[in-house]
């Protein structure tokens, strides 16, 4: 492929609440950073509440056709009070996840110079944790009788194979290694979910031998919970079950500036679907419309999905103009969501 | 019964690592606040790391009859790195908590004046966690296929039953309805564990139409890590299932001054059990023997203990007592864990 005929091929999922907004600033700096001969294309796709409310659909086969035909997915929030709890989870963002197998869920923490942190004393927090994305308690195993009697009994079934342990286990070494710090923890509860716990420590510690530069520790998840407030520091890359990674990344996100600034990446490493990147928050509709929504998050998320396509030095850009952008606004007046886009989109583009 | 004829008769159960030293303390209080005409009996259990390794037995039916003879249990710490990982969890810890049907598991969090806590601004910390003790994925329901090939597939299935979820979402609403601000919140994960949720849901609706006092919410167990960090003063009462439980109350006790206050009860309300009394600590193996332990959330779990019995006034007493000391430690250089023991058993007394 010679430098002129490179293209970049987007979905576009603005979704519900502020994720229109964000992701208009989102489009704006990718557009600012991207070399001049690359040809951006995007697509937009109107998932979420309004389409679910007109037509009962959330994500169909015909959809999924649709979106592979990308590059890459960006996406801005998903989830409206109006749609039922579960819904548009299962049946859009969990569906998309499984679809495309999207195993490698990277949600980097990093408390950058003069980002508010809810911890005193302002601690180093620089980490990364790959959060299995296709496993564990959230494939919809389970179920429920007597619905609604005083005998219902409603099970959740955690699922966990070698091949889906295995292999977000071997991401997360591959980035552990590449990593100053080289350190990777497991985080699981491997004393009480002793079938799961077991599978996972022992593919951990199987991997390991293969690792030798990385310092390996394991800590259970309600131990991490305490070490996320009192020693951020001491994590470098964190693995671990598709619901304990939901569970500390929302924290790892509040300790580290905020979920304003929290960015995810859904990946399929092998390249056969595309992968999906979006900000850590939701579609937060108390302040839909009103421009107050912070698209750094989703800023972010374009860097790491520009570093997903190999555009590394693009990714760094981004992280670098969020970085100073951070750095100047305390003490300022609170900007408008399209007033931090531009700001952002200049830094990139000078 | 004559208050004269009044007895505590009390199981014993030191365990591991610091949980001689802690238990000690807890005793020393114990005795320094009962009322003269109590008689104390205790007897002491030798469960643990070293009974396991002696005998390869962590409960037996025998101790489970034995226990049972009892008004409460005490329990400093269980769990040594000798044993692998579960074997005590699993074979003592949650065994007795499933035998005993302790479906209350109570841990209150309550920022005292003048302690640590990892968040900027000493924000306003009280509320107390009701985590259901019984069910969830603490059954031990699963299994592992093919262990050890690369076929592997283990399963955990967290199983909730109608039953099981109203006990103790009623015990929770009737604690809400006892307190100054008589707010619940519902902390689950519905909208991914919707099996799960809807009954967890749907019976937390159900009763909170009966405590038409109560303030009701629910917040996702993700976001409820959040604002244990940003705003805990939001929280009066959580009701949780067991392992959304144990994660939060971890958190918890990090925020509103660690470890080393925080108390549980494991609690039986019908009192068919015996229900057991525990610091949230575990043994600390790395700093057992040293008398370095802080013995005050033993101490405070027997304030746990004495409130279930009925003595509302010796519990607050230690409470106060706890509170007064804690005040009073900033900048006094560090004491051991028989001094502090000595300091609340002298407050208590007097
Ligand atoms: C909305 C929900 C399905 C999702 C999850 O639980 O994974 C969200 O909390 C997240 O972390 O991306
Ligand atoms: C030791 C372990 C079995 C236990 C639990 O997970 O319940 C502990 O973490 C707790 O919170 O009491």
């Amino acid at each position: 492929m010679s430098a002129s005929s490179r293209s970049l091929n987007l979905a576009v999922i603005p979704g519900d609440g502020i994720g229109q907004e964000v992701v208009a600033e989102g489009l704006k700096v990718l557009s600012a950073v991207l070399p001049q001969d690359v040809k951006l294309e995007t697509r937009d796709f109107d998932f979420g509440a309004r389409r679910y409310h007109a037509t009962g659909e959330t994500l169909t086969d015909a959809d999924l056709d649709a979106l592979k035909a990308h590059d890459a997915i960006l996406l801005g929030a998903i989830g409206d009070p109006s749609v039922p709890s579960g819904v548009l989870e299962r049946g859009f963002l969990l569906k998309l996840r499984f679809a495309f197998d999207h195993h490698v869920n990277l949600r980097p923490s990093k408390l950058l110079p003069g980002v508010a942190t809810p911890l005193a004393g302002q601690p180093e927090i620089d980490f990364v944790v790959v959060r299995e994305g296709t496993e564990g308690p959230y494939t919809g195993n389970g179920g429920t009788i007597r619905k609604g009697t005083e005998h219902e009994v409603a099970t959740e079934v955690s699922v966990n194979t070698a091949y889906g342990v295995e292999r977000v286990i071997r991401d997360a070494f591959a980035r552990a290694q590449a990593r100053p710090r080289k350190k990777l923890t497991l985080v699981h509860k491997n004393n009480v979910l002793t079938f799961a716990g077991h599978l996972w420590t022992d593919v951990f510690n199987r991997v390991a031998a293969e690792y030798p530069e990385v310092t390996t520790d394991y800590i259970h998840v309600d131990a991490a919970t305490i070490y996320l407030v009192t020693d951020p520091a001491r994590f470098d890359v964190i693995v671990t079950d598709n619901l304990f990674g939901d569970i500390i990344t929302d924290l790892a996100a509040a300790v580290s500036g905020g979920i304003g600034v929290a960015a995810s990446g859904n990946i399929n490493p092998s390249g056969d679907f595309p992968s999906m990147f979006e900000p850590v928050h939701g579609s937060a509709p108390d302040i839909a419309g009103q421009g107050k929504a912070d698209p750094t998050a989703t800023v972010l998320s374009v860097a790491l999905l520009l570093r997903h396509l190999g555009y590394e030095g693009e990714a760094a850009r981004i992280e670098e103009a969020v970085s100073a952008d951070l750095g100047e606004r305390g003490g300022l007046p609170a900007r408008s969501t399209s007033e931090i886009g531009d700001a952002l989109a200049a830094r990139v583009a000078g």
